[in-house]
């Protein structure tokens, strides 16, 4: 482990794996359309979202995404790790109320450049609503090889 | 255009971009903080982001790439279409006060499945910080394609 609690490369073997489960209010749907910047009424507006082809409001896809990204940051990698970038699957809706847990599982680990990708899903009960890869720098355990990164 | 005023496949043409900008205060990154449950220091605490790498606080990653899905979802393809994919490379630090700037490039048309591909950019300034691809399956003005998707 690094000073900040998170894990050094040394650490991390292909098979690790975390998760984070987060129920996804109305209220977590507005605050995200407040800080992105996405205001779409299929996401805000009940009424109108009725009558679109998912009958009723539902979360914004990178709303459901920022739950790896929570997952990540907070156990695996965890805290000291530099996200270098993530794609994103977005494979059904996530509905206010929802419980959402995204899990990453580590694919494959680079020691010498400290790099490591995930594969990164999110589920609702056993249903599949997103998947994808992320890649991340982390800490070395051994200081001397930082100074040859 | 459609009725939700989005774009159907048949107004899409490679090259045709649109923009979203918007400063990012440090009341959006303790709402991203919130609603994704991303809450590590580095975005949160100043003193403790001071004594990282980055020198202070930053918005995470995936809220600088909530404006990229702002940019789609209000202007291009706009309402209407829905997100299939998004792949994101986060190349630089953005911080509290910085104002982004998420431009969106249709780089390709699949007009028989009303799907569109977009290179995704957001810059600080001059300074490109966030870069990527989206997918996304937008309306048909021609009613009768879609009963053939």
């Amino acid at each position: 482990m690094n000073p900040w609690g998170g894990h050094d490369i040394e650490d991390l073997m292909p098979g690790m794996h975390a998760s984070f489960t987060k129920t996804i209010s109305a209220q977590d749907i507005d605050g995200f359309a407040q800080v992105s910047g996405d205001d779409n009424a299929l996401h805000l507006d009940e009424e109108y979202a009725r009558a679109t082809r998912f009958g009723g409001r539902i979360a914004h896809g990178m709303l459901t995404g920022s739950l790896v990204s929570a997952a990540l940051a907070k156990h695996l990698p965890g805290p000291g790790a530099v996200y270098l970038s993530q794609q994103l699957e977005f494979l059904a809706p996530v509905r206010p109320g929802d419980s959402v847990t995204a899990t990453v599982t580590v694919s494959s680990v680079e020691p010498a450049a400290a790099r490591v990708a995930l594969i990164t899903t999110c589920h609702v009960g056993a249903r599949l609503v997103l998947q994808g890869e992320a890649r991340l720098k982390t800490t070395y355990r051994n200081p001397a090889k930082a100074r040859h990164d």
